[in-house]
């Protein structure tokens, strides 16, 4: 197989193991539907991404990695960035669900990220930044307004326990809540 | 079997059901497990609590009537019924964790409460209520606002995919939780 086939192959085989693992889980996603999806098999498989627990975290990784980078923390506009994750959530199911499992499945307690280092330090930094320079109020840790911030964009995530939005409902039913998002966050955490 | 025998093997049923759910998820649990714990065989299971789909949505909704009951919702204190929430998460993983498998494997959109019709329109009527007699910001719809609460509550709790806390972290660092919820949800939402 030449490199260009290999990263073929690895490139199909991740992202019908985001399928698999964002619909069953971890526990429940089957190597061998993982492999038939991604026209390879088990061994080939296991040689290019390890064993499905690996397999798991590489692609929650990446989905981690790719949200990051999407919609990077912007501590100056956190009225603005928490609806963008918002948005970003309703768009792409695949990550909360990936990250619920994970910490169902992984990771009960403490820190989900504890597997990369725990959460980004820089993005602590970037609210006690802000926090300084008087923009978000400064009475609740950074580590905790991170946490809230993050809650409240998930408000109606994958993983809410109240209502779930998807990209099908009405419009005005999202603008909305983008606007709630923006209103309680700016209420709650700017000066 | 005597009726009281019948209730017992039926509580013990339920609450063996209970922690093997919790852990495991539907599709992850096992009857078997769940009968042997719960001193019973299968069959026994069957005719007490019927086929796994229901013991697992009679459980759930004893977890959730067991919150309303312990912790109803008091929209003239919203600080503190948000306190009071992260508190019982904290005492009482197993609610949320059931919620949240409940969330990926039954209902990954919508009113996660479909099957009980819904998010409880009295809570709904609470907040409204709240709104006009002048206590909670009217700006945001009532669904919204419950929405958003319950959100901020569980910032900490077992779907979290930041910091899942639990009862054995430090108590300064409960505390500093508590505080920040609390002022989180008065600076959002009271007037």
């Amino acid at each position: 197989m030449t490199g260009r086939d290999a990263a073929a192959t690895r490139a199909r085989i991740m992202a019908a193991a985001a399928v698999e693992f964002a619909e069953y889980g971890l526990a429940g996603g089957r190597v061998e539907r993982i492999a038939v999806a991604a026209s390879t098999n088990k061994a080939q498989l296991y040689y290019y991404v390890g064993n499905k627990e690996t397999l798991f975290d590489t692609v929650f990784d990446a989905y981690v990695n790719a949200n990051l980078t999407a919609v990077p923390l912007d501590a100056s506009d956190l009225p603005g960035w928490v609806v963008a994750i918002h948005d970003y959530y309703v768009r792409n199911p695949t990550l909360v669900r990936l990250a619920t499992w994970a910490r169902l499945e992984r990771t009960p307690t403490g820190d989900l990220f504890i597997n990369r280092g725990g959460i980004d330090q820089m993005v602590v930094d970037q609210v006690a930044d802000a926090q300084a320079a008087g923009i978000l109020v400064d009475s609740i840790r950074p580590l905790d307004l991170f946490c809230l911030a993050v809650a409240i964009a998930g408000t109606w995530a994958q993983a809410s326990i109240n209502i779930t939005a998807t990209a099908d409902d009405p419009v005005e039913e999202n603008r909305r809540r983008r606007s709630a998002l923006a209103e309680t966050i700016r209420r709650a955490f700017c000066r």
